[in-house]
């Protein structure tokens, strides 16, 4: 079924400690498009960009399969982000960001973004989200990610937004400053009151677990091991737009918790190739096939006799 | 088969943000080897108490199978720890430990201990763990844990201990310190190399990964899900007991990876039921039944499709 990712589209410049480098294909919605192209098509993507966006970067976008009549090209200076990794990949630094063209973007989606079922809110504004939400006429499952920014100054607007989900996909401190209490599984259950339907609290590391109705429907993913971890930036975002994109292609309008827990497991599995390079440059490159088997791999590293 | 739990046992005295309890029962072997008991019978017990260690609390333990002619009684006051949880139940505060009787003790089995075949060296000085181990002439299967204070002021015997283990539990903060790597997954590998065949590296709240041989031996166990964690304290030591307890007796004495991988998971779920009670509370009264529920709440909450 019809998809659209919105969210942004950056610039980075990115650090870690083996590595640098610039000019980087980075936003939101970049990674969860490429994510959600490994199992859907067409995937339509809402963003904004400036006059220096690298033209290979859309490029490479419009070859997997996403459509960019959405995207937005204003004169300002694109969207960026420069950050640095430390030895402990969990953490990092953010050491610049150039709001820029996002300052004051108003959404505007294309006659056949806008008739899409499936809906992506990917990381921006609540306001942004909600103008984007407006436009989706035909909207039957819409989830949405947030960043504690967001918590922290538009939280009334966010709560507009989460009425309207029916999946929030949101990191585990996140959660735990939103509903605010430390307990994750808590945390899942609290955020559900807000509005949608299914939560999804990512773990990093350590997986992600799914809520849904009662207490029955619960799903603990487990990440799926890495060794070395090269660039972390946009795995949730690969998590979230491989979720979706999973869903649109291979459930119903209104996938049941079983279709959920299948498409974690595919979000999950997906945003561990985009942790394997800079930027979008493993993701871009990954197969079906690749996922399927790691996803095999994982059944076997998770299933246990009693 | 047979079972040795050795370790600290202590009076603990424990505040939380709801509550607070003087003169518990606490230590290391104690919760293992209350662990151990749901599924073996008898467990030997190999620790020290002082003159002021409350009768109810040996009365407790033998009342559970557990088997005290290795405790020794010594003249000083017994080993105690004082500590606080706060509002994020991952971090505690230690107020006052007390070593006391644990000083100077020197390991003594009895006959029918020092014929095990299994053996766990719980959290405990690497010179208390070498002393057990050195009487144990019968063992086929030794398991241990350790903690931040051994792998800082005695590396050397700690690495002595670990030349001679087939299993190492120990958490992820300080699977991480003593391997020197942040990555979870290449920690258990590394730690893999300094001896032990298997490792575990609990991971509190999210699980615990179980490291074999080979890539393809590796295991994710979801931690059961707690909305509400009451007092943690113990969860550790319940896990290594449970999963050692649980071996002893449905294994053979040198079990495959998939023995140790139902293991982890009985051990994961007893520890889930420590942490609903002060101390030992919940502990001393769950039945095999209950674990066995939540095992297949587990297997539910953990499985996927394709």
């Amino acid at each position: 079924m019809s998809l659209l990712i919105s969210g942004s589209v950056a610039i980075d410049n990115i650090k870690t400690p083996s590595d640098m480098q610039e000019g980087l294909l980075g936003g939101s919605a970049s990674y969860a498009a490429l994510a959600a192209s490994l199992f859907c098509k067409p995937v339509h993507l809402a963003g904004v960009i400036g006059h220096d966006f690298p033209q290979a970067h859309l490029n490479l976008l419009t070859s997997r399969g996403i459509k960019l009549d959405s995207l937005e090209h204003s004169a300002g200076e694109s969207f960026t982000w420069t950050g640095e990794y430390h030895e402990d990949m969990n953490s990092r630094t953010t050491h610049k960001v150039g709001i820029n063209v996002l300052e004051n973007w108003n959404p505007r989606l294309s006659a056949e973004a806008a008739q899409v079922k499936f809906v992506v809110l990917g990381n921006m504004s609540p306001d942004n989200q909600l103008q984007v939400l407006d436009q989706c006429q035909s909207a039957e499952f819409v989830a949405a990610d947030t960043m504690d920014l967001w918590i922290n100054i538009a939280n009334e607007r966010l709560h507009d937004v989460m009425k309207r989900l029916d999946l929030l996909v949101i990191n585990d401190g996140e959660a735990r400053e939103f509903a605010g209490t430390t307990n994750l599984v808590e945390a899942g259950r609290l955020l559900q009151k807000k509005g949608p339907r299914y939560v999804v609290v990512k773990r990093g590391e350590h997986g992600s677990y799914l809520f849904g109705d009662g207490v029955e429907e619960f799903f603990s993913c487990s990440a799926y091991p890495l060794e070395s971890i090269f660039d972390p930036t946009g795995a949730g975002d690969s998590f979230l737009g491989g979720m979706v994109g999973w869903l649109a292609a291979n459930s119903r309008a209104k996938p049941s918790f079983h279709d959920l827990k299948t498409a974690v497991a595919h979000g999950s599995v997906t945003a561990s190739f985009t942790c394997e390079a800079f930027s979008t440059q493993r993701l871009e490159n990954v197969s079906v096939a690749e996922v399927k088997r790691r996803l095999e791999e994982l059944k076997d590293y998770t299933a246990f006799a009693m």
